[in-house]
């Protein structure tokens, strides 16, 4: 074993410079969440957690492909092997993940919430367990939340959710120091593919709305249009400022409003909408959702080009979300291009941010964000950090030079954590020190000035304050500016 | 502040050898301009320009960009604001730039002709202002080439351009050491699809190809060919020996001479040709240019992949080229194979250069001219440098890490300058800087033989004298072989 | 000159712990061939060369496309040139390599087979040619297969070959310690849609299958499923345990088994399918495959992406592979996901290598393996290493670091050969000097643990250990467990 733990103050630091930045201007600054998929129930109800394998292994996907990449059977993973049986197989996985960013996210997590330098494998286990269990034992959601010095947080929620756990949160934040507000994110709406599974969300839907949309229920393409503004509203008012999309491409398609309502109404009497009627009928939507978000001011989150639910057999026994989405190759500049500029040709562009799965698009991202800076507010259509098989240090990297090269890097609203998990907030030191290794580099081969003040600031800026000033959260006193 | 400018004499160059090769093998070479969009008017008249905002900002669309997203009204880019004014707003943007080309563009275009070494930003922006002004004041176009120790530029010209400010150069040079010929770029023949547009234009043509071209009319579509054929032949008689194209994707569908004249006719009536149509006519036209070229013994540019005018409500009030381009994603490989493969068939392929603006395309690029290389000359078909949002370090780096991997870096003609500013020069050091950077850390890291004589000897190759051997354009003596 | 030889003991080592996980875990493992194109029957009568020329340029369409980029007429290349004369154009040629794998891979040939450690060029190439074909005079191919360590190599067979040489080489292997197996590549029973050739081969596959098929030839679509099942067999019983396929991308159209049987009569009556009618008949036939090597426990291998044969002229005189092969940009991931799925989904997917030949796709493949890892065996759906034009340091890189960010680095097979030629070996020994490289520079950044014996056990692993365990060839008892 070497002298120094593997993870010490100057992990990915490579230099005196990327030092300095790192701990001078880095390190101390606030987590501004503004996208993850952390559970609200588990918030408000201020979450204990069993121990460590319901922390880590519970719901998280990235560790499960690794586990059974390495060869463990599914009994061990998402199965009905013991929690300590489930832990050691993932801990005789972690070795075999050397190079993968789960490598370094498992050895940061273990250091920053249990104070545990031991790296993590078959025979170090049983230590690990008992200490880190010791430990859970005295944590809850809100404590791990604050041991990050989280500002905000930003769930991911579906319009047809009641918000009562964020009601409830709001209502009794306990120590929680960060502000907690659920995001817009109506994919469902979308779904007239699929009928059986969209008129049971419609129904969802009318009930969250409520009034007449619940006693009478959604029965015209208005009223859906209706009782989805309603809920935009409901979640203006309960704080949210943020909307979220996943989409294999942006929908541009051109669609009447006649034309929509033909395609619901074929969906609610059970017939399927052929692929081009659902990207007709989603186009309409999208644009119907961008104005919303114009005219509140909010922000649109755009997350592209993920390929989903790709082995049916595991899907069938297991649902979405365990494990078996890909990166797509689907083409996007001019969709993206399209849909854009349908909502800036009335200037009903919203601020805006797109997310690629694929790093072959970032320099279509990287260039089309410039095409629609119009001068109203620095960074208006951002380029987002990289985003689920791009987030680790190669994928950011990438996101960031291209960033660099086609726009301006010290106009980034910076680092999400994107994770289903409570102790993910080491993504964010994870993003700094490798911010701050990249600009320290650049310093020392003269490629920006060697000024750690001027460099400093701008990676003040991308930690927290361009994020603060761009999204219009209210923060806490502490957090604000 | 550092003690060491932030341009000085190695910026960019990371250990000894690279500090050498550049130092001698290099920095004293001239420039090979071979492809830029320079206004001939203003060479002709050897324009004085006001000061440093016409300069740098009349025209500028990287900085606007840069700006707009910056959070700067269009007042202070395009607007009427004052030129001191916009120049300020410029100012402030610098250091927002920080990573992005133009940080270090702007620095080395200050140093280099106007001898500042001081960053710029908004507190220096009144000192600079002064006194680059007051050097600028004794500068005119001339001057600015020959600072630059330019042989040959090649502006880029339509068919139904008049040619006659390169003649009026040609006629007058004065004591311009650079010799100036057009480049042929007949974009505007192919867009059957606007005939409002489109008619203007061949009407335009009609009068440049004078003859019965102009007193007639150009009626049909073999008038058309005629008069593209004698505009090319007129080219030639001036010393032009370059064609330039700029294509979303190669054009590389079937077409009959009949096919090709009723699209013609339809388009010459108002009707707009489908884009089907305008794909088959501009094959058709293509395949007719590729000939012409070869059989003049010309070379012909393709600059595929750009995805232009994506802001309709911006580009109405300010007109195209004004920054709302950006990089797109088409499949490239198929048709650019079946193109250059029609006119090889028949052995009528021309010296041929291949951009692309998305950088995924450089190992199809980088392959695809290894297909048509025939021995006749070396390098035959060219894998062109960094275009456009990949002419920056990253973007130039890849082009050359793929030429060198997939073909041969030492046949590679270089850089061009491909801008619309007299002061633009510099990215030619900032080529030579990089290439010489790549290669010296190849050298210390034995990825290459360590011997100065044999990489230097590359080095100058491309910088200057493959260029020279390949395209056959004249030069003043003291630039010929 | 430099006083170090240009490929020394610690080429590509770029520190220390580099050279110690070389040195110590990577250079003495067997190299396990699964994939080359070597010619059995050179292997069978043990060949010898008569010339350097013979044994470089008698089939390197790699060298062939760098000499006619280096302007080398093709009667020095595939004419009528002496042997001596060639090599003289190859020679003058490796100097304008340089940065290309060509040029390492040669000087690695001549040290390593021949002891030469001067770099080639117009004036060592008769001191070369005369030293070189001194030793080969004392080498034949049994010779060089055993100097390199090599446990098993896997040829590229047709199920129409009669799998002679293979027996003849399994009857009496001589000294070669390496066990040598063909690779079951149906490519040719795809072809419907150039019906000339693919009667001829039905006709070849025929005779190879033997009995009624031999004799009553292949009348009906079930005949053509029973001679390829028949040619698998007898493949399987010879020691293959090795698929592969060439395609632009995965076939997964939905396709009848009378769908098949029609397009097959047709083609069989001359008539050629459709690009939409050859889709699904290779659809239906590409299941069939997966279904056999997953019953019998193959590996298949899918190699993605090139774009074949795109100069029609020179290929008209010189046949295919010789040298005008490129990279395509073909979509491939709902394609390839469909594919993988369908044979999943009936949990018949056998072991399976995806390979690229665009390095865009690499994340699309780095990721598609995650879906169907299943947890049966480590790694059972791999990520191929770089392939032919992706085949050098740069490629290979992307390669590994994709893994490694997408899934387990550890658990990769590691290098194949993919050469013609009976000197390639050098290529493993480039690509461990690469992956120690790599980990090296990891553990001296802090992002690996800096512990020798951690590291070199996954390189020695993905040097043979996992191969070997992985397709469960059988080999001779020295390279055994």
């Amino acid at each position: 074993m070497p002298a120094r733990p593997f993870i010490h103050a100057d992990f990915l630091l490579g230099n005196k410079q990327a030092r300095e930045l790192y701990h001078r201007y880095a390190a101390a600054e606030p987590i501004y969440d503004y996208h993850c998929h952390l559970p609200p129930d588990l918030i408000a109800k201020n979450h204990q957690f069993a121990d460590l394998s319901e922390l880590w292994l519970g719901g998280d996907h990235y560790k499960w492909r690794a586990m059974r990449t390495n060869g463990v059977q599914e009994k061990f993973i998402t199965g009905d092997a013991s929690p300590r049986e489930k832990f050691q197989a993932w801990a005789e996985t972690v070795p075999h993940t050397l190079r993968n960013p789960l490598h370094h996210w498992s050895a940061l997590e273990l250091k920053l919430y249990f104070g545990i330098e031991e790296l993590l494998d078959g025979k170090s286990a049983e230590r690990i367990w008992k200490k880190a269990n010791a430990r859970l034992a005295r944590l809850r959601v809100h404590d791990l939340i604050n041991m990050s010095n989280v500002a905000v947080i930003c769930t991911t929620d579906d319009p047809a959710d009641s918000l009562a756990h964020h009601q409830a949160i709001a209502a009794n934040p306990g120590k929680l120091k960060a502000r907690v507000y659920p995001a817009f994110r109506p994919d469902k709406a979308l779904a007239v593919g699929s009928p059986a599974g969209f008129n049971a969300w419609v129904d969802k839907l009318a009930a969250a709305a409520g009034g007449s949309y619940a006693s009478a229920g959604i029965k015209t393409f208005d009223d859906l249009l209706g009782a989805l503004k309603k809920r935009h509203d409901d979640f203006h008012a309960i704080g949210c400022r943020v909307s979220d999309h996943g989409l294999e491409s942006a929908l541009a398609e051109t669609c009447t409003h006649a034309q929509a309502r033909m395609i619901f109404d074929a969906a609610r009497r059970g017939r399927a909408a052929s692929a081009d009627e659902a990207a007709r009928y989603g186009s309409y939507l999208m644009l119907e959702f961008g104005r919303w978000d114009a005219a509140r001011g909010w922000t649109k989150q755009l997350h592209l080009g993920a390929l989903r639910s790709n082995n049916t057999r595991l899907l069938a026994k297991l649902g979405p979300d365990t494990g078996f989405d890909s990166v797509g190759d689907f083409p996007q500049a001019v969709a993206l291009s399209r849909y854009l500029n349908a909502l800036d040709s009335t200037d009903q562009l919203p601020r805006t941010i797109l997310y690629n799965n694929n790093p072959v698009d970032n320099y279509v991202l990287g260039t089309m964000i410039g095409n629609f800076q119009d001068g109203s507010i620095p960074g208006k259509v951002q380029f987002g950090s990289g985003w689920w098989f791009l987030d680790q240090k190669e994928g950011m990297e990438w996101q960031m030079n291209a960033l660099s090269n086609l726009g301006l890097l010290s106009r980034f609203v910076g680092m999400i954590t994107d994770s289903r998990s409570f102790v993910s907030y080491p993504r964010h030191e994870y993003f700094r020190r490798t911010l701050c290794n990249l600009l320290g580099a650049d310093m020392a081969a003269g490629l920006v000035p060697n000024d750690l003040k001027v460099v400093g600031a701008m990676v003040k800026n991308i930690c927290f304050a361009n994020a603060r000033d761009y999204f219009g959260l209210t923060l806490a006193k502490e957090f604000s500016k």
